[in-house]
Parts: structure tokens; sequence; C-alpha cells
């Protein structure tokens, strides 16, 4: 099965690195631009054939590795 | 509307980012990992209330700025 760790910033947090898309989007012309944030998504490819474990897994990853608790949200997505 | 702009690395591109993640995730004691690979989300609030508009908004946005469509693929998603 395939896992998909989403992970972004959450809410509150400062985004450097959303607010510098954002101006270099404004620069381009794209004027009805908002807030912007960025994130990560990381695709893990697991043995596991049961899309609970996959999930439980997956979580364990989010949380001992991938996010940030502090800082970061994440979800994941099995397919 | 929100445009939710997920960019991966295409398939056959070295993803040096996804290895390094794998390893370590290995290393923690997760053992039935596969190919990993790592990507960026990018999730910009537009003005726009048209969801066709927003998503073609959001498309050239990857094309011009947050996607390199040559080593790249990028999906959109309206929500």
């Amino acid at each position: 099965m395939k896992a998909i760790v989403t992970v972004m910033p959450k809410p509150g947090v400062l985004d450097p690195q959303g607010k510098a898309i954002g101006r270099a989007l404004a620069h381009l012309g794209f004027t009805d631009v908002g807030e912007v944030r960025a994130g990560k998504v990381i695709e893990v490819e697991l043995a596991s054939s049961d899309p609970d474990a996959a999930r439980r897994t997956a979580e364990a990853m989010a949380e001992k590795l991938l996010a940030n608790t502090v800082i970061e949200r994440f979800s994941v997505e099995i397919a």
C-alpha cells in the first residue's frame, strides 16, 4: 500500500516559505492571491496490505520523524 | 477558494530527500518501508469564487513558479 503523509505548518505558525511564494506570485502578475502556506508531502510504499495497519504505521512515522508536531500538523491518506 | 498544488518528483527522477527519509525510517525500526518520495504542497487562497477559474489560475501558477515541469509533476485540487 502507499501512504501519503501531508505535513503543513499549524495555523498561526509563521511560514516564511509560504510568504515568499505569495510575494513571488504577486510579482508574476497573480493579483488575487491571499494567504499561501507551504508544506511537504511524503509518499511511502509499505509492504502491509492492511489499510488500517498501514495508516497506523504512517501515523507513527509522522509522529516520530516526518512532522514536528509542535509547529506542524499532518494528515495521512492510504492509497 | 483554496487551491492545493501538490508537486512531486517525476517517476525515474532521483529523489535524494526521499531516499534519506527512507533510510531514517529504517533506522527508526520501520522495516516494511519500500520506496519513499518527497514532494511539496502549496495551499493558495484565491479571491475567485469560480472553481474552474481557480483551477486554471493554480495550474498557471504551478507551470510558472511552483513546479519545475522538467523534473516534477504537479496536481491541483480545489477546495
